[in-house]
């Protein structure tokens, strides 16, 4: 797949915003053409998950850069920033964190500015249609070292009465040999 | 295609506002995405003109809500509008009208959060990456029965010193007899 992105440091230093509603109506539009790529439903969730670990990977450094925020590792402390932070920074909401353990938590959240203007077809059943939203929570997590499942088990857009992601912890993952060698 | 969109009247009353990063990354993933679906560069550009036209045609209503500019079809009085209300509206920015006369002007704009992060490929020279825009004044300026031609004849993301897109007046399209039995 051909990368856009550069490492972009002049763009950490502005704090645009722009309307939700285009954010919306763009998104849509990809979901969309994956929908239109890919006939499995399964798979069209895949791949939104994985565009959504890029476009985290990248966010992560942005909310430190410009919160400030220590880096942490510890998956507990990572809940209160990617629901009260995160959410706030890149979405425009928070998320609230319900039931957190050691090994799990889940993300609430109603309002989604992914949705404005959505109503999935019949045919849709089965897509996880802001699943890109896991994939940006798995892909900020993996540069913090700490490697997650993470799932919409609840989804307003299924009729569902509240929106919840549910991210559990997999395994610390070491920084590599090379990280460390100029750590 | 798969269409998500419902009218969205309750949408129209807010005014949420995005981080435009995410819109910048998830638009970089989608324009990814149609590359990969296409191998012409050509069919690239039309296919996210295309995605656009939808996309502006729902825009437009939201600009008419929330503004209560009056619905004007003078090609000459959309510019102003496009550049001065519209580009603000959705992306924050605003443009120059450049060199209008009765049959075309040109929009001018520098700052642009689609392209925050983005660099582009040496394999992608022919590709207007911000295509979409152009399917968006397309689209909107449809829903008042002007049609025009729209492109992009400077992008600084190729080296141009600004961006600059063209629209070219083509024809009044009268309304059609279903929507004036019902005026």
């Amino acid at each position: 797949m051909a990368n856009f992105a550069r490492s972009g440091e002049m763009a950490f230093l502005k704090a645009d915003k722009i309307n939700s509603e285009i954010f919306s109506l763009t998104y849509g539009a990809m979901v969309a053409q994956i929908m239109k790529d890919y006939e499995d439903i399964e798979e069209v969730n895949r791949q939104l998950d994985r565009m959504g670990q890029n476009i985290g990977s990248r966010l992560i450094d942005e909310l430190f850069a410009k919160t400030g925020i220590p880096v942490s590792s510890n998956f507990m402390e990572t809940a209160e920033v990617i629901a009260k932070v995160g959410f706030k920074m890149f979405l425009g909401i928070t998320a609230n964190v319900v039931n957190p353990t050691p090994q799990q938590y889940s993300l609430t959240f109603r309002d989604n500015p992914m949705v404005d203007f959505v109503e999935l077809p019949d045919n849709c059943a089965n897509l996880r249609y802001c699943n890109l939203l896991c994939g940006v929570i798995r892909g900020a997590l993996e540069q913090v070292q700490i490697k997650v499942e993470c799932h919409f088990v609840r989804d307003m857009l299924r009729g569902d009465e509240t929106n919840e992601i549910q991210v559990r912890f997999l395994e610390q993952v070491r920084e590599s040999a090379l990280d460390q060698s100029f750590a």
